[in-house]
């Protein structure tokens, strides 16, 4: 069965049938009344699962193109920018910043924690002259699984005054953010998380602090331009010739998520952060975010036993058992793999995937009870669905 | 039957089924040996179709996104550019250039003609100097349905030493370009035009020089940074998430290209072109391109009755018969429609067009014989036939 295979990575998830299937759906013109019906809505249910009454463009790109958006939209060459790192796509979205010619600043935590909220005040508080344009930070930073407090860092931020940019690509959905009544200027969002749709749109949100930047801002912009998508939108188009596929496929992605509703919706992924948690401890392996008030609803990042090392266990587990884990990002590579339990994945997934894991381990040496972390996860699992 | 329509458009085309139903394909992790086989097959059919041995790096964007990356990775701002335009997206590929800060020097032909090569080659005679970097042209001009003259343009180009960008999105594949015999620096295509597919996916090759350029260019990009694309290509990935249903479309798409062969590929785009003028011509119409030798076998524009107007054409085509004819772009907007015979349509869909337009016509009070066109075209098609 080397067809049959299970994605447990942040994205892409695996997908509903019927949102596959509405990807078969025959083109239209793009230019014409049925995409101009789709676009409305998909937008619509967008800015439900955003909490937004802002504009939010739906690109054709991957998130980093979401991320490139808010940057060129907002800022200008020479702008300073505070960029907050906590891994891999926190370096990422400095990078971007910097390659547009913003003067970034960045303040890089350990992997593994969130940023400080005291330090960044601390830092805004002696920008006495306003010289920070934007903050950047990651919601979800997918290369560790760590959860950054945004209502507390936004709440620093408009003390301050700059716009705060947030990466939600990994997060959005799966993990409440009150995009407005938190103030969030630019949110980034991506089709293969937890709208459990495949890759080829992302999504931003612009508040109207961010939609008057982008009249101002000076970094060049085309196919990224937000004054473009806002002319566009307002007669239901795009400015350039979309992924039409995945416009019909994110229809049927956001009438599921919202069929289901918000609150089951993110109460699964944390009921399957637990449950993964609860396993890799009992299986006896080390968690690299050993705060749960921090941990990742959508990705679980394990430090792999260093005798056998993370590739060892990913291999075995998709070459014997067609389970997918993903690797470690960076400085991460050599030491730790991941457990993606985003979008399109249930309970019986994560038994499934962790049963393996347990096998996997034993297989390759490792001193542990391989049952251990399923039952530790029923365990979990159970007790989660009694209280419900 | 509102559900059914025949795209008479310059993009999306209509798509085989298989192409559709690919694009449901359970999703795959796009770092994983999977995904490296599809981008590899993929990959190496498009440079067939390219006809070059360069480099073509597959981008998640429309092709305004492939324009981008024409221009972004070759240039830096200041760079002095001739942009030869004979349409809309002669203007875009100038406005795009323009954006990024460079020195955008633009020759405009008329509407309906293509480029003037003696003009061309006498402005690059001037510019003894050497200034000008790069020069930007269209292959097939969709806006209004021309083909520019490639190889005499070239071959200016060649003579004063510049790079060659060529936006052959809408052309690429359905009319034969040697990207190599001819010299093209950068080529610029899109899934959702000869391929047959869906949009969401461009394609752009890069010569070695065009390559060199990337290293010394100081336009900023990111996202559309081919230097990225290039280092993730030689381990079968992109650099960012792809839209991963597009390559598996892509895949069957092309395998259908190659299967029927680029000459009768070619052979049938001609075909349907010659049907169509014809037709125009037996109803009365006038072509909006009288010159056959420079006439798009991809896309006809029509100048509408000036009594009725193209939208009323337009609007009766598609709400009372499901035919969607595409719209005139900016200037020819209020005068012109376009008839779109690109990828996945054939003789019978032109026919069947071709009679939804002259009864559509003869409904708005044009005197004519609404048969006249089917008639017209059906001879041509027969006797192109009868030739093979």
């Amino acid at each position: 069965m080397e067809e049959k295979q299970l994605l447990m990575i942040p994205g892409p998830t695996p997908c509903p049938a019927s949102v596959l299937l509405a990807h078969a759906t025959p083109m239209i013109n793009h230019r014409g009344p049925k995409f101009v019906s789709v676009l409305t809505e998909v937008t619509a249910n967008l800015k439900t699962v955003f909490r937004t009454q802002n504009d939010v463009f739906i690109l054709t790109s991957s998130g980093t193109g979401a991320m490139e958006t808010s940057i060129v939209n907002t800022l200008s060459p020479g702008d300073k920018v505070l960029a907050l790192s906590i891994g891999n796509f926190g370096n990422r979205y400095a990078k971007i910043a910097r390659t547009f010619g913003a003067d970034v600043e960045k303040m890089d935590f350990p992997l593994g924690t969130a940023v400080d909220v005291a330090a960044v005040r601390a830092k805004l508080e002696a920008d006495t002259g306003k010289a920070i344009k934007a903050v950047l930070v990651q919601f979800n930073e997918t290369s560790t699984g760590v959860v950054n407090p945004i209502p507390a860092i936004a709440a620093a931020v408009h003390a301050h005054g700059a716009l705060i940019l947030v990466d939600a690509v990994s997060g959005l959905g799966a993990i409440d953010l009150d995009t407005d009544g938190l103030g969030l200027d630019v949110v980034c969002a991506g089709s293969q998380k937890a709208f459990m749709c495949p890759p080829g749109l992302a999504f931003v949100s612009f508040s109207a602090r961010a939609l008057a930047a982008a009249e101002t801002a000076k970094m060049p912009r085309f196919y990224f331009d937000a004054r473009e998508a806002k002319k566009y939108l307002a007669s239901g188009q795009t400015p350039w010739t979309p992924a039409i596929p995945q416009f019909f496929g994110m229809q049927q992605g956001l009438r599921l998520m919202l069929q289901e509703g918000m609150d089951k919706f993110q109460a699964r992924h944390l009921r399957l952060r637990n449950a993964t948690r609860a396993a890799v401890k009992a299986l006896g392996l080390e968690l690299l975010v050993p705060d749960d008030g921090i941990a990742s609803p959508v990705i679980t990042a394990i430090r792999a036993p260093e005798a056998i090392g993370p590739d060892a266990i990913r291999k075995l587990a998709l070459n014997k058992y067609g389970v997918v884990f993903a690797v470690g990002q960076d400085a991460l590579k050599p030491t730790v793999f991941r457990i993606g339990h985003l979008g399109y994945v249930d309970d019986t997934d994560v038994l499934a995937a962790l049963g393996v894991l347990g096998s996997v381990l034993t297989e390759l040496g490792f001193p542990c009870d391989p049952a251990a972390g399923v039952v530790a996860a029923q365990q979990s699992i159970s007790q989660a669905l009694a209280r419900v």
